[in-house]
């Protein structure tokens, strides 16, 4: 039984999806799609690598699912509305199972988001995924890393620390019982959080994804806004289920460090966070976690005094290079 | 000497594009594009891969070339003016001489089709670009592979072939002399054929790019047209370089199923094909190599006898799976 390349793709990746503003969509050299007036293009490009991003032995639906996940978080820390993906999928070779699984992962996700696959590549090679997204947003305002202001409240979604204990659950064979599966599937199914971009867009004065630690992301949208920030560990959102399985320095670790969170990151004037607050409709929690500063360092409170993490977050070079 | 994923992307890829519809470039969660009213978005995703599309000891420079015109090649195929890239670089280490050389050869390419950079991913991994372009068509036309009619000329630009025997000149190491490193240049180098792309526009009922062989991508030209076609082999453009270093039925071989070639194939009704020859601005040799057939079947002919190829085109996963 041999899958050729054309086999693949019509088999599991041709999809008619419903959006009409898809005007020639796979099979042929490229797509062709219809654009909106007012409206901004949005495009992120996140690529997934077995054994770096993903663990070599993950169930191919968690890592169909993974890979849209990620690049949609980038929309989510955009404010856009995702439209459409194209997917390059090198394959070390045509496995039915696999791919049915990862197809299967994948468009869960996408159908959520209504997402249409357009078009995209299948080759031989390692294990490598790349999925670019575009979406749209409103010509009138975007969120951007750049925007944050000395004084702006600082406030991260969800509870940041939890996919990284679940990768640990994972990794060291924990037997965690519910905490443990609950880590885990965070840990496995990232949520994008599309929904809470859409309502920050015009009221957040900086935003980003959280993906490589939450202190590490934090440094890196302070570097583009020009400013510092005073990050108060004890204000972080705790984790019932990490708290059953993890010391609490391994938890303010993997809070901190972890990586992996796709939450969302964002700053808010203090004059007009409260009220910013009160309208929100939110899917899960969102927590004040510190300040913006004119001082360019981020610095790590912790009862009221300077605090150091063991490690810092992930760079794909920087480490052992 | 540790280079991080940030530092390589400041270093190489985040250059200013000087184009006025890209708001929000490289650095943030993702891209802001402006859209044109009136026409419509073109995208299109290639992966190569180390060993598989490039050979492992290639010149990063022609490596960064070829990862753009591939994609380039399917844009010239819709008709479609290219504007913005998203660059995914999965690398297994940051070796400054090589990125420097890859950014060379993509930045050479996209400079002359004002192709701007916009976002993309740096991961560690094994040696794996995806690129994914996108460009303008006007709303009133688009080329694509399914409009062939019976009766229609068939074309191809340029000379295929002759990128598959530069393969050849490289891989048996022969020292061929001026011919030798013309037919090299052309593998390693593929021109997109956007200015013919953008000419054949509204006038080709058909077309597509040549990339896994001659005959294997005419029979996917026809299968979506429903149709099938009669290539003459004795029609096909004769490479001089060719000729000096090959014999004339491993030159055929390489022609039809070479691979590679990045040409346009293309059908125009039998009517009008004389007047739009004759008004096409040509910076390569276009050449009518059969006619489109309503017998579905794709047939060879040399000497009015039927002829067949010793093997067909390239697919990634049909071959020794």
């Amino acid at each position: 039984m041999s899958l050729g390349e054309f086999d693949i793709i019509a088999r599991y990746f041709a999809r008619s999806s419903g959006r009409g503003d898809v005007l020639l969509g796979v099979g042929d050299d490229a797509a062709v799609l219809d654009t909106h007036a007012g409206r901004k293009l949005v495009v992120a490009m996140d690529t997934i690598v077995e054994g770096v991003h993903f663990l070599a032995d993950s169930d191919a639906a968690d890592v169909g699912y993974r890979a849209l996940a990620v690049n949609l978080s980038d929309l989510a820390a955009m404010g856009a509305e995702p439209a459409w993906m194209t997917l390059s999928l090198s394959l070390p070779r045509a496995n039915e199972q696999w791919l049915n699984g990862f197809a299967t992962g994948l468009f869960e996700l996408a159908d959520e988001y209504n997402v249409a696959l357009v078009g995209g590549d299948t080759v031989r090679g390692p294990l490598v995924i790349t999925v670019q997204v575009a979406g749209w947003v409103e010509s009138d305002a975007w969120l951007t890393r750049s925007g944050a202001k000395p004084g702006d409240l600082l406030f991260v979604s969800g509870i940041p620390g939890e996919a990284a204990a679940g990768l640990a659950v994972i990794q060291r064979h924990i037997l965690g019982g519910e905490p443990g599966a609950f880590l885990t599937h965070r840990f496995l199914r990232p949520r994008p959080r599309i929904e809470l971009g859409r309502q920050l867009r015009t009221v957040a004065t900086a935003a980003m994804d959280v993906s490589d630690g939450l202190l590490t992301d934090l440094k890196k949208l302070c570097a583009a806004s020009g400013v510092g920030a005073q990050l108060n560990v004890d204000l972080l959102p705790e984790s019932a289920a990490m708290r059953e399985l993890f010391e609490a320095d391994d938890g303010l670790q993997y809070a901190l460090a972890g990586g992996d969170d796709y939450e969302l990151l964002f700053t808010l004037p203090a004059e007009r966070a409260a009220t910013v607050l009160s309208t929100l409709q939110l899917q899960q929690r969102v927590t004040q976690i510190g300040v913006i500063t004119v001082d360019t360092e981020v610095v790590c409170l912790r009862n009221g005094q300077p605090f150091r993490i063991k490690r810092a977050g992930y760079d794909h070079f920087a480490a052992g290079d």
